[in-house]
């Protein structure tokens, strides 16, 4: 079974999610700037899940280029992630449309929690297939952000109902952590 | 022709079907949790799609894995098969939105029904144009689970007008019955 | 100049337009058989229109397995036939949502009139770049059909303002027509 | 790290705003001629915006055709770039919708003059990466066209508070300047 067709499937998904999420923002129907002014918590909102599904996408792609194959558990464990990433715009919408209130943020962490966890079961469904000796292994080596993302999400999610901004700045610091490109993989996959 | 872009045309129609599917679950206005409570119909309704759209997208990869070559008669019994796949996500919000009522219940194990025929009716196109001593036939072989599918939905369709939630059980049993991964087709092409 | 990103990116807009429509075809509030008529009309409407936009992916894909290269004229006239076909989801849902009622009847025609065009300008495109000697050129011939459809539509449009169902029963026609597939450029591609 | 996948993403993010942009296109529910006037505007920015998507996809093609590889940086710049496009629809609905108000088409002007400013900085993260020696280097030049947008759209912005329409007439003026296809990267790189 080829690699190829699930990284195009995968791409086609978070290209679409990254996408319909951005109809959210729906244009106002007065012209004045004060009439844009209500959508800016769902603006904040759309950025910070487009960084993540960003992030997502990056990340699957180092992922997939550090494999040699893929088998039928990998493609459901795929699946998915690409299940968790599908709920990533309702609660978007949530968040973003009741100004980052603190059942909608707990949410979101929830959201993310699972997602987070969905990668780390295709981490390790890869990981159990191509053995501890793989390319994959050594590239993967002691995944310390995958952990620490998922201790954040689990400490931010009761955050929230003490105040939603702590969980929020939270979800940016995994973002940022994130952000700064992952180099265990590249480093390996570099001769 | 190729079935290079065959594939990648299919893959693009379930990525997109897949991912609209989940703009039916709209947030709620309020922030509460017994906000939430009505969407769970529609929640499990989509998760029941997802998982479908998932298995006819495994098997479709599957399947164009055994195959050599496609020509016109493949193209449309291809676009058929996209074609019931489109109205997945049309009777999903008519049964999610309605709390697995009858009539929708019903009309969505005609829609997979449909699906299902589509198939098994692309399977036997590319039977007929890679013969009976193919790589793709042996691979087939009595294809009992696409047969078993079709009378499980022939049978519910008639029974959700008893109770719908018998309906719903023997399409929760389809979908558990492919989940476990084809293997028919896998063991021939291991070498 | 390479072919392949743009049948790539054509493949993804039909994918998109093809499944987008589908989102005309609410489902009703109300879970009876008499809440799905009124659907009936868009229902029709969609199916006429999944199966000219898997007319227009079919004929696109033989078209350009026939060539060799493109360059930015023929990208431009590529984007000018997607920018047509992006007008199909607003004509189908305005003449289903309408009972095929005479002015959509019409605006519909207009828009499959400009589509049939635009691929003509395409095709044409094409042989400009690759010469009256190339494989294309022998594979279109006469181009019959093309010219064929552009000449019913030009017939059916005025048609619907005498009664809406010739223009329709003329766009079927239209349908069945390119639904034999194309046999041309099989014909000259098969050794 | 391999350019295709992110090529192939570009044109799936690409091909789904370009598509879901025409979704704002309503259809009326009369059918007179009357009832299709509103919507001049809306279709008119549609255009526009359809233009320019076209514009940003040819130029990412030929940009992605004259480079050799891609690094976590180049990656997020083409995030980045994505992201401003994927304003497009919401800024296109707001002027369409409004007939071309001052405020709404300054905002256009604003989100063309990042994604314009995003695909500076792609550019020059690429040049970054392949050296001032490199194909690229020579393929882009001056890199005229580019600041010379960039330079309208500034003047555009402003001007739209003395009369939408010079601004209007200034964002069809770029598009005009770049639909003559780049004869740049396809001179350097025709042997």
């Amino acid at each position: 079974m080829s690699k190829d067709r699930l990284e195009a499937f995968s791409d086609g998904v978070i290209a679409i999610i990254i996408t319909i999420m951005v109809l959210e923002l729906r244009p106002p129907s007065a012209t004045t700037w004060a009439a844009l002014l209500p959508l800016v918590p769902v603006f904040l909102s759309y950025v910070l899940s487009f960084v993540f599904l960003g992030i997502y996408w990056n990340n699957h792609h180092h992922l997939l280029q550090a494999i040699e194959r893929v088998d039928g558990r990998v493609l459901w464990a795929n699946m998915h992630l690409l299940f968790w990433l599908s709920m990533v715009p309702f609660v978007t919408a949530w968040m973003g449309e009741n100004r980052f209130a603190t059942r909608p943020v707990a949410t979101y962490g929830f959201v993310m929690l699972m997602a987070g966890f969905a990668f780390f079961l295709l981490e390790h469904t890869l990981l159990a297939l191509h053995g501890q000796d793989s390319r994959l292994a050594t590239a993967l080596g002691s995944d310390f952000k995958s952990k620490a993302s998922l201790f954040i999400y689990l400490v931010a999610i009761p955050l929230s109902f003490v105040a939603s901004w702590i969980a929020c700045a939270l979800y940016v610091l995994v973002a940022i952590m994130w952000l700064v490109p992952d180099r265990r993989i590249e480093r390996v996959l570099t001769p």
